[in-house]
């Protein structure tokens, strides 16, 4: 039997799409890739993606896993392969809440799990803006980052086993609860992150934290990145480690913010190069609960240690958000950030991380060397400071191929100099495969062709993505 | 030319040793391995290492890494291997206060790390008995535990970046100091823990942490194993998080340690079942700076917590530490366990972790097992209960193979059942092959020896380690 047939006779015919019931599965969010499989498999449960596996194997076909469509580097583009939606993976087996885990199976949609563990008084501390449709399945096989990683780490430090489906169909059951566990090799580790290429994973135990009982928030000026990295280690010295997001929004992007959204408007009367917005949250009744008058002590902590800062010339101006609409002002300054990058194009956008120490020496080379290569081309940082995490786009006049390919060698030379990555939290996908190429240590690109040999000798799962082919141009 | 005059050509001959100089090398610190090594290599630099593990292929010998012996698994026997000691790779080559994070090499010894990081206000947080001998790349080889492993997990957790000698002698270099890296598979989780078996680490970068200000720390009792993990959760939720160690000294442990070590003694007038030792580190100077009276406030906050607690009678009884003094009796309890274990032969050790809620229902269950199998042995227990990481002993009277076997059994049964693992810290080496065979997932191992076999097809790196022959009698 051919595989459409078989796999109807496996899933039933409702859940095998073909021709045009394909197409939104087959496109990302922004619409980028847009790919045309050979059918839509949507398997029920672990055994069924299992036997799904195991057809397509049998019938020599590409399987692709797509949960959530979320991704931004086309890891679940296909042409002819086929594409295995998790979505009906969608159980929360479990949540155990004295021992803060939740098992999760692949389809759950990240703020379904958001909902879950609050119903508990706890917190799944991942968090970022496509929360409402990325799926667990997708947030693990790309180690998902965001706002929170500087607090909680990123996806892989949230997550203490794994269910895969292996690319010879066999189930690897790895979904541990245990926080110590030394029998044998790290293999959860190798598919979290693997974006689908070495096996497919259909469940998962996730830690949960306590729920913070207050946040505190500001948006502070300081003269410059290095003094934003004193400011960090001082404030997480003054608060015993709370902070949870560090975000900087330097002179550029508050240029393109009150261009586009002179709704939000900038933070401080005289601008300043270097804006932070930070957030503490805190867990403890001690910080959280309010005082007869109202006044939150986490807030009054943040005040007093922002005053110390100002008298020590540390920090230029500061404001600090004195309700819940205030803090959501402030927040709407960063997430502003999608709406600058899409209302001007061509953009040449990147997903960088560097060292914490060196966000400054980036930025310090990088603007000589474009104005050589696209003189007046307009630039604009967001960073996830706190990671070393920058989004650095890159406005030319001329979008040609060859002025994107250099602007991108300029940004990706300064950034393999630090000892940074060309991908930070997005992944490889299809998108960075130039990047891989060029930029990999070549022993470190030589293991992972060695590993994805080993594991998926035929070469079926998701082929094409995360590793370039040899012989690729460089 | 021979494997060992090619090595004294390129080290020198004072760092080829053989015969007995290679004694110190052969034998762990427990004296349990003993083995007789070809030769033990001392190189000093990566370069070294890896011409080394280069000679050694070329030679078809086995290389097995040593740095401080401090294991308790037999990891670095061998008969006739070469024994390649890191311990001239010894060098901190950097500590970068601002970004948090030291830079090491793995013959580096954790008490110099710990001292170093000391002298940036910085913290190291591993700790466990044998810092002052064990080395930074032992410590990653194992990945290793300890006691602080509830508040800033295990080596892994620890490290950012790693340096690796391939079996051919190629030298992979992922020495990141990124908090995102989203550019490949994740190779350095692959190394960490394999015990040597796919590679020789040879430098890192580990992460740093402030140092604590303030300790606050409690002898407490409690009614049931269930009651301690309902306490640990309320301790978490009342000081946002601040504990640092939580562990467990049950009955059978204080009969033995006031028959061992009476100058110790019991904690409580009335003895109790469940005994928990909890320490609480505050970086924040609000909760470290002490009154003018003297008092600590947080300790005030563990006191007022505790009163909470017993009023609700989740507490039965509680002391807490005034001073140093007090603090160090009452580590020095629960530090004793080693010379307990020492005192009565034959014992009959583990080293298993079980899920959070599933401590109390592993002893409800073997304490019957062992009833049937070995009547009137005595049990003692000590746990990280905070990680769920059980050290459970059995001292039966007759120490035969069998009884051996039918006792490990009995425990691995119970382990298994509740997703539990026969190896929760110490890691797999010789000592734990047959649990491997017996226990590990079937489909897990299979993947080890492919990962295996296609990072290391010659098997010359540390050779029937962990992984245990396809054919093991069961």
């Amino acid at each position: 039997m051919s595989l459409i047939p078989a796999l109807k006779t496996l899933l039933g015919d409702a859940h095998v799409l073909t021709g045009p019931d394909t197409a939104r599965y087959a496109r990302d969010w922004m619409g980028t890739y847009e790919g045309i499989p050979l059918a839509v498999a949507r398997p029920a449960n672990t055994a069924e993606v299992a036997a799904t596996v195991k057809l397509a194997a049998d019938h020599g076909i590409p399987v692709i896993p797509v949960s959530g469509n979320t991704g931004l580097t086309g890891a679940t583009y296909t042409e002819g392969g086929l594409l295995l939606s998790t979505e009906r993976l969608n159980r929360i087996r479990e949540i155990r809440p004295a021992s803060r885990i939740a098992i999760v199976e692949a389809g759950v949609i990240l703020s379904t799990l958001h909902d879950a563990a609050e119903t508990h008084g706890l917190y799944f501390p991942l968090w970022f803006g496509a929360r409402g449709s990325a799926m667990i399945g997708g947030v693990l096989s790309t180690n998902a980052g965001g706002s929170n990683v500087l607090r909680y780490g990123s996806t892989r430090a949230l997550c203490l086993g794994l269910e895969v489906v292996l690319p010879d169909g066999r189930i690897l059951d790895l979904m541990s609860e245990l926080h110590k566990d030394n029998s044998g090799y790290d293999l959860k580790n190798l598919f979290i992150g693997a974006e689908g290429t070495l096996g497919i994973i259909t469940a998962a135990v996730m830690k949960l934290v306590p729920a913070p009982l207050a946040h505190a928030t500001a948006t502070l000026a300081v003269r410059s990145l290095p003094d934003a990295l004193t400011l960090l280690n001082r404030l997480q010295a003054a608060t015993g480690g709370l902070v949870e997001a560090f975000e900087y929004m330097p002179a550029d992007y508050m240029r393109r913010l009150v261009a586009i959204r002179p709704d939000i408007g900038r933070p401080f009367a005289t601008p300043h190069d270097t804006t932070i917005l930070v957030e503490l949250a805190a867990t403890a009744p001690a910080l959280a609960t309010p005082a007869p008058d109202g006044t939150v002590p986490l807030a009054d902590l943040l005040e007093s240690t922002l005053a110390d800062l100002m008298e020590d010339g540390l920090v230029l101006d500061a404001t600090i958000a004195r309700s819940t609409a205030q803090r959501s002002a402030m927040w709407a300054r960063r997430e502003a950030a999608a709406e600058i990058g899409a209302a001007v194009k061509p953009m040449i956008d990147s997903d960088i991380a560097v060292p914490l120490d060196k966000v400054a020496t980036f930025l310090d080379r990088i603007t000589p060397r474009l104005a050589t290569i696209a003189p007046g081309a307009d630039t604009v940082t967001v960073a996830h400071l706190g990671d070393g995490n920058l989004h650095f786009s890159v406005y030319p006049g001329d979008p040609s191929k060859d002025l994107y390919d250099r602007v991108i060698t300029a940004i990706e030379d300064i950034v393999q100099d630090l000892g940074g990555s060309f991908s930070a939290e997005h992944g490889v996908g299809l998108s960075k495969l130039n990047s891989m190429s060029r930029r990999k240590d070549p022993v470190a690109l030589d293991l992972m062709r060695t590993i994805k040999s080993a594991i998926d000798p035929a070469g079926l799962m998701n082929p094409g993505k995360v590793i370039p082919p040899k012989d690729a141009r460089k």
